[in-house]
């Protein structure tokens, strides 16, 4: 396997601090790079997925076999996989990152001091994004993509799994770069399947200004707890839907139901289902009834046992990610109950409420704190693409810098420019 | 001393979870009250304030008598030291944040999507701040009142020497909140002088979102190397100002010699000056002369040496903050030097360019990466008051989430809200 791993035995820590100083080059001279080349590198970097697809595919036949060989489970193995048409989502990814407004100089607000002092500020990049993933090789074109919208350098550490195809992903993203005459080094991939490269890249604080785990909770848990750099990430997705006293019958069935069912293995997936008092003997009973009908374990409270089909919860029911057909479901007395379960329980990043009543959604929205807030919507739109962003590097529930999708704007900071005409202070 | 410290013997740990659990708590209910309460209590805090001056200057006399035994300098004696005057400013400092906007459930953007859903990106509070500070009553009331605009509870650790001086004002503080029926515990000083409580608070990452070290370079650089939550804050300010070939000669000169001495000690004060090498014998001649007129040590490279007055600069000088009437000068060959020079040797804080070249102006602006970038106008107004944000509760170099004049928006997260009509995600 020499040829597949060509740098295993590399000295790590050299390896990445070499790797770090070329992104921290190449961030300075993309900080400012014209729009129109960062847009023109994007486009050939879609080309060349296009023109490389049966490339991309042999190489991600190899990851497969590589992925059987290791024992993965058939989910991960679908994660990996790609084809001719997730090839084609992966072109028309990158597509739309390129067609997206540059976030990178944008004026965010100006105003004027009685002393004629004007006032911008202004959109700058972060720097350097370091970037940590599992199986889905579609992150390292995301992630690449968003990164160069928002003139930063990326640095990719995919899973060991998906090495080959990542591999010529970043090369056809890097084939973009030279084609608008950009450096080269604002996207790199770690060249090794050697977990030490990841414990290295998480303190290197003098080359990389942020780290964006995506993966299982594992993977996330140990980059929040190791990382000596700022962390854009959510731990769990712990989505909860609420069912209010004046929920549409009809809307509540299908909101919950797609909530939970339509992929149950995505961070927006809802997990706990909580039911007014007052409708659950006519909505919950519908709504209970239509999941179990589709195939959902329900796990209720005492009061939810007494629907058929329902087995009952226990403590550590409540605040669990499932990522499966199970969801739990309890009655609350009133909106204020669901507010502090949801407090108690949840992960701060998405929950929706079912109800026509304004007052009830005005509430929900201001007394919950959660990155993402719903009314009368599916808690599986909590995705970068759904919102309009493009792609999303990545979902994060905390409240520094970014929270909910994180595109290529909120991968920015910003800077103040101050225009006088001599102005001394006095 | 015993009715001065009362808390002294108290076990520190427990102390600080007691008021880091009460922060929390009183965060939670500060984040959605009406701008209007949060309006009327910093109104009656000022009111306090006020009412209670010969109070305040009591307490100060006897802060002064403590560090006038400790042996406190002239210079730190000056800024720990109320008069009527500068408890006007006080006062006026809390009406001003009183006035402004209140930053809190402001939409910051919205959009629809081709679905029906109705996305909102609205301001929330952070949670609980964190200021550690060094002899300045006047923080105590700055940090204070901009917590509470911007809806966060503050922990309050003001330096030993303004012990008694902060309490008062922190008691006024309190009353507004209680004037306004919030929670009292939103403005919380910690009420030991034991420095076992800074260490605990930089630690308590349960109950504390953000730390700002205000003071000193030891200071800051304690907490930054030992919190454990993200902090705004600044290290140094080395700030430059450069003198393009294309600047207006007495412009450079008067703007020059404000951004050294009007105030030495403050951290926008300049601390090098570059000169373009077409200007040094004109206009660089003139200025620094004037700085030397003006009691100004001027520490000069080989060539400025030539100028009488001028004394030699040594490697040292170069990236140092004096606040002192000194200043480091070097010639440039080109504005690309000085924008080397002070990639090199800057702290990321407030640069300015003088200059009538347009050009020249854009590229200072785009190459370089300072918080504040300025055009002909004097670093001193590297404040959050001359930005117009009413006040600051400091200025921070990093580039996560603040970074210049830390006001009441920059205290602030965002949250997401949704709104549907039963919408699914197919």
């Amino acid at each position: 396997m020499n040829d597949l791993t060509p740098d295993e035995t590399q000295d790590i820590p050299a390896l990445m601090a070499g790797i770090g100083r070329r992104a921290k080059d190449a961030a300075a001279e993309l900080a400012f790079a014209a729009p129109q080349a960062k847009r023109r590198a994007l486009e050939a970097a879609a080309e060349a997925v296009e023109a490389r697809a049966p490339e991309i595919l042999e190489a991600n036949a190899r990851d497969m076999d590589f992925g059987r060989d290791k024992g993965l489970s058939d989910a991960m193995l679908d994660r990996l996989k790609l084809d001719e048409t997730r090839i084609k989502g992966i072109v028309e990814g990158i597509r739309a990152v390129a067609a997206q407004d540059d976030p990178v100089g944008a004026v965010i607000a100006e105003w004027d001091r009685p002393n004629g002092l004007h006032i911008q500020r202004v959109r700058t990049p972060l720097g350097v994004v370091g970037v940590i993933y599992e199986s889905r090789p579609n992150v390292t074109a995301d992630a690449g993509a968003l990164c160069l919208k928002s003139g930063n350098a990326v640095i990719l550490r995919g899973g060991s799994e998906s090495f080959h195809s990542s591999g010529v992903l970043v090369d056809c993203l890097r084939a973009g770069l030279r084609a608008a005459d950009l450096p080269e080094d604002a996207i790199q991939l770690v060249p090794t399947r050697d977990r030490a490269a990841v414990r290295e890249l998480l303190g290197m604080t003098e080359f990389v200004d942020v780290i964006v785990p995506r993966g299982g909770k594992g993977l996330v848990g140990l980059v929040q707890k190791e990382a000596r750099v700022p962390v854009f990430a959510h731990l769990e997705g712990i989505c909860h839907i609420y069912i209010d006293a004046a929920a549409d019958a009809q809307m509540a069935l299908e909101v919950v139901v797609n909530a939970k069912t339509r992929r149950t293995g995505i961070c927006g997936a809802a997990e706990c289902l909580l039911i007014h008092r007052d409708v659950v003997d006519t909505i919950g009973q519908g709504v209970i009834r239509a999941l179990i009908d589709a195939g959902v374990e329900v796990r209720g409270d005492a009061e939810l046992q007494k629907i058929a089909g329902v087995v009952p919860a226990g403590e550590d029911d409540w605040g669990r990610e499932y990522l499966d057909m199970i969801i739990a479901a309890r009655v609350v007395d009133d909106i204020d109950d669901a507010i502090a379960h949801i407090r108690h329980y949840g992960s701060s990043h998405t929950e929706s409420i079912l109800t026509e009543d304004d007052a009830a959604a005005a509430r929900f929205f201001q007394r919950l704190d959660s990155a993402i807030l719903m009314r009368n919507a599916s808690t599986q739109f909590a995705d970068g693409g759904e919102f309009g962003m493009g792609a999303e590097i990545g979902i994060a529930t905390g409240k520094m810098h970014a929270r909910g999708p994180v595109g290529a704007e909120q991968l920015t900071s910003f800077k103040y420019l101050v225009t006088g005409q001599g102005t001394t202070r006095p």
